[in-house]
């Protein structure tokens, strides 16, 4: 990690899409003060799907992007991006970088008896990112990974507290339940929008691990408790602006104001 | 529309990811001599959420990829890219250039009572596409456009013919039905996949159109009937290879054979 630029600059946040939204809201909770500056690239949406290859050189075409616009820290919300190019990211950014996986990977060895699972996207899921994460904290626990392609698109449509969610969230939630995990990581950063259907699938028994929280937290921790920035928050896609709109007014439950179509 | 090239030349098919290969099978059952060359565009898929200019640029680029493969024939076996892209390829490259939405329409048209329906990403949607398409050749008959996402991950996802399918079946077409249409067109090339289960949902007495036969039926019709060519077939695609060898397998119910990942 590199040194943190001048206080007045904004935190970077990138994500493939609008997932990356809900660790957004996160740190702007957490950190009220600092200017944010989020860049989804809408244009070649969703990562998840995509080779590392692919993935790291996207990401990395975003985080100069970023750099250009004077941020003091990348933060990385996709599990995605964070799986394929953090180290790549980490090694050629003169600021400090953080993704949403090791901070995901702690909470959840603090709080497990054992066995965790990580529901994920395919890409995520194949990198085994947070098996290793976990292992390298705790190699004593068991960890179970497993793709949840369609909560995505649920989560975008606005589908995330419908019976069709629900019914999905059991049909991807079985496996996991019956191998007898005791924490559920949300290794997705669409996932905390379907959080609730998910709570009631797993019921209480399980701890819920939700990377979008952690990460801010993990934010906040880095930052420090600052008091005198000017908390503005732009927004930076890379296609269908009016669409991006639309779903993040609705994760954020706020009008999405500055908001910028960019190439990147 | 240009001049057929020599008889042995491959005809192109082109898609933003896996959704063309319901018209490309149809093509191969049409057409089984012919050489047919599929170009899967899965670094930059989805086409239906992104804007018309953005899936204009990649479908030009596509296309002269093609192109440089030496195709006689281009069909654009994705509903979003004819609708925001036909007229500039058509202008553009010097062979036979053939959409999916017109021979939809024409179909829909000949088998219409009056009303029809319109499934489609969110893209060809607000394009109007089908509506417009439609309203050219018959102008009395009603059109009622709508979107239905969550079915392009459902088919890619191999659940086209499970419980939660028919669930998002019955939400999307209900308000279809409402409204007494006679006559519905799959407009968008993943949607046959979900074909039973859309007809056991909306019965017998509305017509489908399926534009991967309506699109096949206008190329063996451009083409003529030849028994000459080698029949040979070849994939392309841009990234993740092995997700499409597992989608493509089962959407075409074989191996398959000849995959390359190229740079478009």
């Amino acid at each position: 990690m590199g040194t943190l630029r001048n206080d007045d600059a904004p935190i970077g946040v990138f994500d493939s899409g609008v997932g990356g939204l809900t660790v957004f809201r996160e740190i702007a909770r957490a950190l009220p003060h600092q200017s944010l500056i989020y860049l989804g690239d809408s244009a070649r949406v969703p990562y998840g799907t995509k080779s590392p290859q692919t993935v790291t050189r996207y990401t990395l075409e975003a985080a100069n992007h970023l750099m250009q616009r004077g941020i003091k820290m990348l933060v990385v919300a996709c599990n995605t991006a964070t799986a394929a190019a953090l180290p790549t990211l980490e090694e050629r950014l003169p600021i400090p970088v953080i993704g949403v996986v090791e901070p995901g990977a702690r909470a959840a060895v603090s709080k497990t008896r054992g066995r965790i699972g990580v529901i994920a996207t395919e890409g995520t899921v194949k990198s085994r990112a947070y098996t290793n994460a976990i292992r390298r904290i705790d190699a004593n626990v068991e960890v179970i990974e497993s793709a949840a392609p369609l909560f995505v698109p649920l989560a975008e449509e606005g589908w995330a507290n419908t019976h069709v969610a629900r019914e999905v969230a059991e049909i991807y939630l079985s496996p996991l339940m019956d191998a007898g995990i005791d924490t559920l990581v949300l290794g997705c950063t669409h996932y905390p929008i379907l959080r609730g259907t998910i709570e009631r699938v797993v019921g209480e028994k399980v701890a819920i691990v939700d990377s979008a929280e952690t990460t801010a937290a993990a934010v906040k921790s880095e930052i420090g408790a600052s008091h005198n920035g000017s908390g503005q928050h732009h927004f930076l896609v890379t296609d269908a602006e009016e669409r991006f709109r639309r779903i993040a007014g609705e994760f954020l439950a706020q009008e999405i104001e500055n908001l910028e179509l960019v190439t990147i």
